[in-house]
């Protein structure tokens, strides 16, 4: 594991280009991978939505029940192959008529790194289960952080 | 690698409980980890303060010059140890005065998945570096995304 770790770090140097990475050099990008794991998912069932914990996440849910609004950050799961990943440019809202655009400059579901950020209105907060007004994901996708 | 990952997935499946995940099951959560890897990074120099994007990305900014302000996505790095992701209570602030309340309702950078947001008043982009009024970010932390 560490010899695989090792050639997919020299991989990677070698493939952006920059063996010695430093701040005052403006065209080196940190090499490093982060990984995510799931913190529970979004489940819409009868005309409900709700964000649903995994039981272990749920100390982390104190005081939420005190709060209005909540931002959900989920993963565009199904754009999660290497081609879509690699989209730059889109038509926003996917709407032909409109000009390309960078995917930095839009919320478009493809982007290099598939995190959805949406700002929700709570109805309610029971156990491992925040029932919130509505989102923009689809039933079952991968939550992976609320913030306040 | 194929053994290990079975390995991996069969613990993770084991440690979830979820043998067979489903929209219904409220317990169930996605036992996937996603991989992130970063666009590029902060940059804090001489009063100034950077995006600065690896320079494959840099077509993703395609109109980022029209906006007045851009929502930037970093990873705490800086707390990307086992430990520090497994913290589900903190003093908000970290303020001991402060009564214990979940990360998920509040913006500590510790938390499972260590993504930050903020949004931020752009000054000027040029190529792959976009200034920036000020981002609650350290000096070369990773930038993962960026959105309108």
């Amino acid at each position: 594991m560490k010899l695989t770790a090792v050639a997919l770090l020299s991989t990677a140097v070698l493939l952006l280009g920059c063996t010695q990475p430093s701040g005052s050099d403006n065209t080196a990008t940190p090499t490093a991978q982060f990984t995510l794991h799931p913190i529970g998912k979004v489940v819409k069932e009868q005309g409900r939505t709700l964000i649903v914990l995994d039981p272990k996440y749920q100390p982390g849910l104190l005081g939420v029940d005190k709060l209005t609004h909540i931002t959900v950050l989920y993963w565009f799961d199904r754009n999660d192959t290497p081609e879509k990943r690699a989209i730059l440019h889109v038509h926003p809202r996917g709407n032909k008529n409109n000009p390309l655009r960078g995917v930095f400059a839009t919320h478009s579901p493809v982007r290099p790194n598939l995190i959805a950020v949406s700002r929700c209105k709570i109805i309610s907060v029971k156990d491992n289960i925040i029932e919130i007004e509505q989102i923009d994901a689809f039933h079952n996708s991968p939550v992976l952080d609320l913030k306040s």
